[in-house]
């Protein structure tokens, strides 16, 4: 496949990727899944390429995902966690990362809980920046993997009715699946509760593409292909946009009974870490329907594929 | 050597290891050290395999024993440590493992504070897992390592006196040790306060093999081959288990005065890090007896020879 | 060039550096930034090696910079940092050395807030140390660093007139620069408030070589060829050295109209993290004069020649 299509120099969301670009990372993605199952042999695509993961937000598994896709191509990996270092220590994020690029890093990941930090990083540095997740904006690998779990099941995405339930408000996982999802010609239903759902969505909006918005759960489901249930943060009961977790998971628990709503093949997916119990019960989760696990192992896949390209990969 | 002799496709204690499999990893040890001293070529063995280290407590020595060893087979190595991760909010240890499993871990290295934890995962992921010391319970590594260590030293471990003074009560040291020693036919004897000494370990008992038990250091000591001696967790004051540091280390402190009743080649060990001056001497740490630092080196040896038969080597 | 000139196996500090030793730095360091821009191959002169970076202070920068460097010359990297293990539990820095060497360090970089540690260090282990700063004592390499940036844009060192301003008591960074800059032949000024300056070191002393000192800062930078401003910790503050910070940027901070009356092409300089707006504006900081993200880059760049030489590596 022809990677000229391929028209990034950073990765920031998917509000700018075309049906094509997609495309490409899909089929990049399989190649390497093959690399990760040992069928063919490792790339070197990034040897002699320095990628620093740069978190200000803890995280385990986006972290370790980076990590280890950066390595499978072959790349020196630096982990640099703010509150671990001196990064927090009164020095801005603009030199923080310039310094980073002095040192010798080619392709940044960053992830911050500042809406469009890695758009402000774009305009300081030449390294490729690659968002790893920027406050409640965007994640834009989590909504590629997302969309790639889909298409490796159902085919393509186009068509798919997908409803992602739970606290939208907060989510850039559900932004950057809405994007990926609508440019992809999928069709996204949106659920949850009232207090954790943006105003104005669901009307006609340049800034947004169109969903529908359903907020008793039994009829979003009606008819889904695919349902995302989105994690919860606790602390939202603290804030008071949640009477209780309990009142919570009994309204928009994703669980078998609900399930049974959706098509009988539907997927049932979650970006992880779940709260089991809360917004998605333990048989949904761990049951025949889920591909949470999949979705892991196809992040490595896909953050592999975008690095590949990122670093000037050619056709495989 | 031949490795079909190899059983273990996890290594969780040294309770189900036959001496032949004990002897292949000392043979296979003696080859990773020279490896280590650069006599021969460095092994590629785990070349295109992923080693996590999944760290709940925190230990800089064994994390990076298991570091080295596994690099130095060629492995990519991700360190994830809970306390600075994602893992403790909440997520179980089960969701833990399946997520490192589906990010591609081929084996992954554990260390936590429940016993029986290496356990259970075995039961939920199909790599390879390697118990790096789960609460009280075991510590194969470290049994195996200091098997080794003795086997060196004297040839054999079979027949050996080996005095093992401390807290057993909450040791995983002492017990990987006595299943680990018994198996290769070395006599065991256990040293300690009464109240650090598990009860009814002197009594006839299918869970656990025959050790003898002596309050007296003086007579515990007489005619040892190897003395080994426990770290004393200082906290063991305030739980009420110990009158006072001061009154431990007169009653059971390894030093070179006691060490005169062992015979006069007897090895004085330690599983580090040493509290000098509590439960060993300086000068019995530091004497020429002391194999405590031969102890380290031989326990990248060891991981070495554990990873190898874990990634599938073959006979070298 | 003839590396026989070379005859350190520890790094210190630069007070014992002859003028040949820093020149065949220099030297090595060019080529370094050849590989680091990937105009010529990597080398892997530090494979099969293993490089542990020993850190009791925080710091993100020096840390990835020795990571980095060592990691382009095909090292094994380990990081330890104190806080976040087991070392500082109790365990003396000699037995953390030795088990360290134990594990297999060959190299080991050390940061350690006591002045002299890394020379009690030397006594104990045979891997190589390099001092990564310890206290106010040294700050070896970021010495070289400075100078090599100094001489990348002066053609030599020389007859240069350096100027550091600030927290001079404090700063290790202060007191390597004078070590190299004197024995490579410039003049070192040193200004900053008198509770900040050592007491004595404008006197003859056969401890420290000759400095001017100049506590009004406009009458310092006359005619300077380099201006360096040093960090200002400002917990200073607090124990009673310093009035206000605003006190301070008023009387030392290095800005545009200060820098006029040094020479139109002296270079600024600061060793990093900057506080804007403290020691130094922000156009001066990130001015046409400003080589502080080069010093960066040239850090890896001296690095990767110290650990090579460390590493026994020949004539490039």
């Amino acid at each position: 496949m022809n990677t000229s299509v391929w028209q990034h120099h950073h990765i920031l969301d998917l509000d700018d990727f075309t049906p094509e670009e997609i495309e490409l990372v899909f089929h990049l993605a399989d190649t390497m899944k093959k690399v990760m199952s040992h069928q063919i042999e490792r790339l070197s695509t990034l040897r002699n390429k320095t990628v620093m993961n740069l978190f200000y937000e803890p995280s385990t598994r986006t972290r370790v995902s980076f990590e280890i896709a950066a390595k499978n191509l072959g790349a020196n990996v630096v982990n640099i966690t703010a509150s671990a270092s001196s990064v927090t220590k009164g020095e801005s994020l603009i030199d923080t990362l310039t310094t980073l690029e002095a040192l010798g890093a080619d392709i940044i990941v960053m992830r911050h809980s500042q809406p469009g930090a890695p758009y402000i990083a774009t305009k300081y540095v030449k390294a490729n920046i690659l968002n790893g997740g920027d406050g409640w904006h965007a994640h834009p690998t989590q909504g590629l993997l997302d969309l790639y779990t889909m298409r490796e099941h159902k085919g393509k995405v186009k068509g798919l009715k997908v409803v992602i339930v739970g606290d939208i408000l907060h989510s850039r996982v559900a932004r950057s699946n809405i994007w990926g999802l609508t440019t992809m010609g999928a069709k996204v239903t949106l659920c949850g509760p009232p207090t954790l759902m943006p105003i104005g969505l669901d009307k006609p909006n340049h800034h947004f593409p169109p969903v529908s918005i359903e907020y008793n759960i039994e009829r979003a489901l009606d008819g889904a292909d695919v349902v995302m249930a989105l994690r919860l943060q606790l602390e939202r009961q603290q804030s008071g946009l949640l009477p209780t977790i309990h009142e919570y998971a009994r309204l928009y628990q994703v669980n078998e009974q609900r399930l049974a709503k959706a098509k009988p093949d539907a997927l049932v997916m979650h970006p992880g870490p779940i709260n089991e119990g809360v917004e998605i019960s333990p048989s949904a989760a761990h049951g025949p329907q889920s591909v949470i696990l999949e979705q892991v192992t196809n992040g490595v896949a896909v953050r592999m594929a975008l690095l590949y390209l990122l670093g000037g990969g050619k056709e495989l």
